[in-house]
């Protein structure tokens, strides 16, 4: 749940007089993203989302961002449309911050996901997947294995207050995916973050992706990865194969997974278990006094990791061979 | 900020099948009110607001405020209107919690009100005073002074924490407080919660009231009292008489203060103070883990208590004798 900063009358008005908007009927903070403060903004127009670039996020990446948005939906990926201000800009400075705003995609995202759901994720993961191969810019993935280290060393010594021995088991992870990390995998723009929220549905369709605040230049296979983690998991932290099958299924109704990517499915899968137990580690460590955002478990990422190690092939993950 | 309360797609899909909304597009968690949990719901026949009650308003108190709600804008007060269900209720259930659905208000709450904003809320406030007068449903104000020596024995012991003295200067204020409480003052439904986030406008025209759930029977003079302490103080602690006049002056507009009311009402802004300030006091010293909501300070209600201490007459908040 996130509105980090206050948006004064004055400051909005400001800002929208750049825009060709029509009066403003109504603004409300949402409370969903953790990264940036994002507010529901109704005009004579139309509806929107405003968002706030927090901290997180580095405003030379956004361009990358802004960039992907367009370049997808103009290839058939149904994503929020950055709004270009009167002057040609999609990017602005408001409270502080840098801003922008998109266009309101309708939809709603699935607390339970259900097989039928995963199929769809699958496939939309692939359609974006291809549909990025030709976007020009690129901006390498700052949290895969490069940067694990760098994110453990900042938890490393308070990683057993979270969990007795984690500190070891965690060094010991590093060292073994390190030995093992595939590279030369098919690659391009990744969503990187392709969580159950941000995913909408109408019904049962898909309607479209949002929250490209993470997409980088790294392996297809990773970011499937990601998503088996995300979405193929049961609230007792049992892997489901069935919604597993579903999505590498939908992934490949799109783009069939070379063998090269078949093979390196499960260290992918182990790796991005370990991306997010690292950053929620160390978000877990670091809530600042008066937080507005309760940072999520660690450990869920922990049992996860421990499926993965146990996996031997991408059978495991519900690949029919 | 406050979702409290998670709602999976089957339950909001079997809450909705008992109303006539048509098929639902949008459902966002709403980053404002700290007490329910609000959700923006957009479907084929309009945007609607839907709250779950949580453990703070007590489920006996609903028909109070719904059926106000209703009353009121039955009377020309622009407010939130219930949404019937196919069987006639305007109270349901979901996900374990009392739920209703209300009608979408346009309009943004003011970050930092003016003069001019302060002179529309105390019209609207004897708007609303009036327009509840044949109200049918009674409720008492459990938080006045008959409520406030309970607020403070669950926060006694540690409110030196907060502030060193504060516990003994509570105490001298509620002794104080009880031999000068004034009664038989004019009273009826007021808002009792009419802070800048519950005021909407458009442009400089205040458009709608929301947030009933701590409308109560009581003075009306009390009413402005509190609207004296959430409207026309700065930022640095000071009263804004100017503020104060137009407020006062705006309420006068459409009903009149009698003596009674003006000679009681240092006393109705101290005691309200007072009240914000014990309500702020428990809920700071009852934080519990992994809380969602950043408790307010109950320190700024001390700073304008002791303004209220010093103050003589309702000259000093602007009434123009």
């Amino acid at each position: 749940m996130a509105v980090y900063t206050e948006v004064t009358d004055e400051a909005l008005a400001a800002f929208l007089a750049g825009y060709d908007l029509g009066r403003v009927s109504s603004f409300k903070g949402i409370a969903e993203g953790v990264e940036n403060s994002n507010f529901l903004l109704r005009t004579e127009t139309g509806q929107f989302i405003l968002t706030l670039y927090e901290k997180r996020v580095h405003e030379e990446d956004l361009p990358f961002f802004v960039g992907l948005m367009e370049h997808l939906a103009s290839r058939g990926v149904t994503c929020p449309q950055p709004v270009r201000a009167r002057n040609g800009a999609a990017l602005g400075r408001l409270a502080g911050r840098a801003a922008a705003i998109v266009t309101f995609l309708d939809g709603l995202w699935i607390r339970r996901p259900q097989a039928r759901h995963c199929a769809a994720v699958g496939e939309a993961l692939a359609r974006m997947h291809e549909a990025g191969a030709d976007f020009p810019l690129r901006r390498p993935n700052a949290l895969s294995i490069g940067g694990w280290p760098a994110l453990f060393a900042t938890a490393r010594e308070r990683a057993d207050e979270v969990s007795p021995g984690l500190r070891e088991e965690i060094a010991r992870e590093l060292d073994a995916l390190q030995a093992r990390w595939p590279t030369g995998l098919p690659s391009g723009v990744i969503h990187a973050d392709l969580f159950p929220d941000n995913v909408f549905f109408l019904g049962d369709r898909l309607s479209g992706l949002i929250d490209f605040y993470f997409a980088c230049n790294d392996a297809f296979a990773y970011d499937l990865g990601i998503c088996l983690n995300a979405w193929c998991f049961e609230q007792d932290g049992a892997f489901n194969v069935s919604k597993g099958m579903a999505m590498i299924d939908g992934y490949q109704r799109l783009r069939p997974l070379g063998a090269d990517e078949i093979e390196a499915l499960p260290a992918l899968a182990r790796g991005s278990a370990l991306r997010f137990m690292l950053t929620r580690l160390v978000d877990w460590l670091d809530v600042p006094p008066g937080a507005k955002v309760v940072p999520k478990n660690p450990l869920e990422y922990l049992a996860k990791l421990r499926f993965h190690q146990r996996a031997v092939s991408a059978r495991d993950y519900g690949l029919l061979s």
